[in-house]
């Protein structure tokens, strides 16, 4: 377990992420309440986790959600969770969630995760959202802005499907 | 910790309810994600606990939370809560969560709450609603209506604060 | 919305369930805490349903979690988790988690979940368990009596991977 | 709502905390999981954070949980949680958790936890918890160095009961 008083300085914990495809990543801290029996996450947390960085990286690109979307008239609804366990994360773990966007296509984007700590890589993730109307719920293009915003941030850029 | 598999027939594991000032009781099992690396359930689930146990209470009276009570231009909001942690639940354990209005003030109503596991008390509770206009949240009367249905509910009525 | 009052007697709202590949289903109601801001249960609590599901069918089969597993010698961890999501669910719907068993693999098995309230098929689910020893982690075969016990239970054989 | 972009600076923000008779607090951020269909935090999150504060309250005294407790032979288990509501919290907003200890007692503490979004004051917690034995979690005194170390870091002194 990496606990929190023997951790390496940020710079270094985090020289992993510069060497892959992600650019972004969000620092948390595994609660007490979200460890279980096992003594590791449940693994339905990831999702949260998945969640939380997928906030972030809207507020990274200038858009934090919900409000700068709503104001343009899109939501966002998840269609498709996929996590891959590799290893577990222990209390107290300090975990990066690193995110980016694999593809952008006509109405749906396709998130790309990973948790690691430090270079370890704990759990991939890939989420498929949906851009849709917020009140019929119905989907809509992926608007302009959001596409440019994201390819302008992007290291690595998005395939479009 | 009482298995499921092992678990006396339901009226004999209910029986405890009808010696005690509580007529509600409604019953739920501990879920793993519940419970944390110290195997007992985390102390801020209860509150999740008491909260199902309260929406159930609302249904059994004939005012399902919230749609009976917003229909009739009400919500309720909790501006208290107290927990007295007596002895751990486990995992898989069938606990009753008992529920009764203790006090029935002119804007404010004390739910008292019991988790038992058979007849072992494990956890009490004491909530403080206010009742408010779903808009504003400021404060309005409980209505007669829920006045009513409360006294021809519970066996141990409620003081008048 | 289904609300609790206005429910089909349980025998109609099941009926869809024997039609269906699926033997084993188990009942649970959305919780209040589960609901967010869309007023639709958050995508990662599904997982947490699914761990529900799989839990009282380990106990349907004769074999509980997770005593009767490390009775044994072994403990299953999750390795892959993929969830569809296709209409949401919303505070107070009576769900049904179905599951089964679709593959028996050497050291691991695939699990087919299904959400739905009534006939109206919400999400699907497929959790990748593998078996393991409980201290090292390390994979070990699924034991002949869960083979069993599964195929002596299900309807639908799993595939024998 | 005090969303992240329109932040005053960390200084400004944490400012009525020296004003106060905290030294410690800890910041979070609201998740999108935490709350419900009423707009705001779900009542029992709240002992999620108080948690959480006083996890790092723990840290910042040089004796993290559980580890540095644990090999000193002594564990801490909550016996009352006591929770006011003042005011709600919402999505996104950074939420300081004030945390101290209150009493110092034989065999137990009180810790005092305040919940302010910048000056203004949401939520007040007081739990209090009992040191025991960790095996038999029979209590036990809560030993000197913890009452050093604590006493050591408060600027207000806790209260020896």
């Amino acid at each position: 377990m990496t606990a929190a008083h023997t951790l390496a300085p940020a710079s270094d914990r985090h020289a992993h992420v510069t060497e892959s495809a992600f650019k972004f990543f969000h620092e948390l801290r595994v609660r007490w309440a979200e460890v279980d029996r096992q003594a590791v996450v449940f693994n339905g947390h990831y999702l949260t986790y998945f969640d939380i960085g997928i906030t972030e990286y809207w507020r990274a690109i200038g858009y934090p959600y919900p409000d700068a979307l709503l104001a343009a008239g899109v939501d966002t609804f998840v269609v498709k969770a996929t996590i891959e366990y590799h290893a577990p994360a222990y209390y107290d773990d300090m975990l990066d969630v690193l995110v980016r966007v694999g593809r952008l296509g006509r109405t749906s984007m396709q998130f790309l995760v990973e948790i690691r700590r430090a270079a370890e890589h704990l759990v991939s993730g890939e989420l498929i959202y949906v851009t849709a109307d917020p009140q019929t719920r119905k989907s809509s293009p992926v608007p302009d802005f959001l596409r440019e915003a994201i390819s302008r941030y992007e290291t690595t850029p998005p395939i479009a499907k």
